[in-house]
């Protein structure tokens, strides 16, 4: 048995049946054309499909909103790079030269595709039953500790969810200014609630940012009118 | 047996052993607290699974943009629509009364909501393997007569691998004006590619929409520039 697959039997609790599947799926693009991009988009495809059935069942009460925000916060990067580290996969990443002098295998993208890349595997060498317990096992402690998904909203949803409950109407975001050179530039977003004669600005890096912004701080002066 | 699960027996070649499940699935959520939310989010996510499996089959040389391109397209709205009313599910959908009388049993994201919602409840009902097996049913045609993946390319792509093609230094895109009431502005875009002294301006309703507007004309005028 190769090392890969001895560590995929202690940290996977699964026994490849083709080990050259999973060495395809620790394999960069910077190392070889046979690499994890395909079975990144398999795996990706599997996992948000079995966490989407493990939230519906476990959550039988909650609308489709929250599910697809608890969703988004199990299914991101930055939880799958963690995933990565407690699976102690970045020793097992086979690298190009270049990624390799800088650290790439503890990049958080390169840990999160690896992830995706080895579910893609699991989903070819054993099939779906194999695949969908993997992403339970993985998730397991995740989805013991759910966050609230009423604090995953964001503010925009938050300030829409505070004036429908007040029978208002419904805020205005308007783009008031672009300015600074490319990829930096920095956008001014006004929020306009009318019924409470309120008119709160934004900033943000991108138009989304910058109305994001603008709800926070349209929130935070509503909750200190009200007191 | 419902004339609903004749319906399903008929177009959907697949028997309801709890007909609840596919009363639930066709209930739009201005009729009845118990609609079809919940198991839209299910199918939506069965489906894209579903669909990648398969398209990852059929494509062994397609990379990954590729393949999520083609996904895209096959997953989108308008396309679930359109299966929608080949199943002839619009007689099928039980709506409150508000949506009934504006003819809502036609309107495309209900008819979309409603497929997904199907395949969530065939999920259910009938477990994973009777779910896939209706999404490729369902999606034959289409598997069989895909679009070339390069033609799903948006502009701003095609223009990123004309330029890398040429070893030219990348576009840059700058948002140079905003103007307009909320909800109708419109965003004005310099589009800028150095190596060849070239800018154009794009016009859309978003920042997006703009920035691939400036690559459409950019893309002409390289094209033009070139023959």
């Amino acid at each position: 048995m190769t090392g890969r697959c001895r560590w995929a039997e202690e940290y996977l609790e699964y026994r490849f049946h083709d080990p050259a599947l999973l060495e395809q799926a620790l394999t960069h693009r910077s190392a070889s054309a046979c690499n994890n991009e395909r079975l990144e988009f398999l795996g990706d495809a599997l996992l948000s499909f079995a966490v989407a059935r493990e939230l519906y069942d476990r959550n039988p009460a909650e609308q489709e909103g929250n599910l697809s925000r608890l969703r988004s916060s199990l299914v991101k990067g930055v939880t799958l790079a963690e995933i990565g580290r407690e699976i102690e996969v970045a020793s097992q990443i086979i690298l190009g030269q270049g990624e390799h002098g800088t650290g790439g295998a503890q990049r958080d993208s390169i840990l999160a595709n690896v992830v995706e890349a080895i579910l893609g595997a699991v989903l070819l060498d054993g099939g779906f039953e194999a695949a969908g317990a993997l992403v339970i096992r993985l998730f397991s402690d995740r989805f013991e500790q759910l966050p609230d998904a009423n604090s995953l909203k964001d503010a925009k949803t938050k300030l829409q969810e505070w004036i429908q409950a007040r029978g208002l109407v419904l805020p205005v975001y308007k783009v008031k200014s672009v300015s600074g050179v490319p990829h930096r530039q920095s956008f001014v977003v006004v929020c306009d609630v009318k019924d409470v004669s309120s008119t709160v600005e934004g900033r943000g890096q991108s138009r989304r940012q910058a109305e994001q912004n603008a709800a926070e701080q349209m929130l935070s002066k509503l909750d200190s009118d009200d007191r």
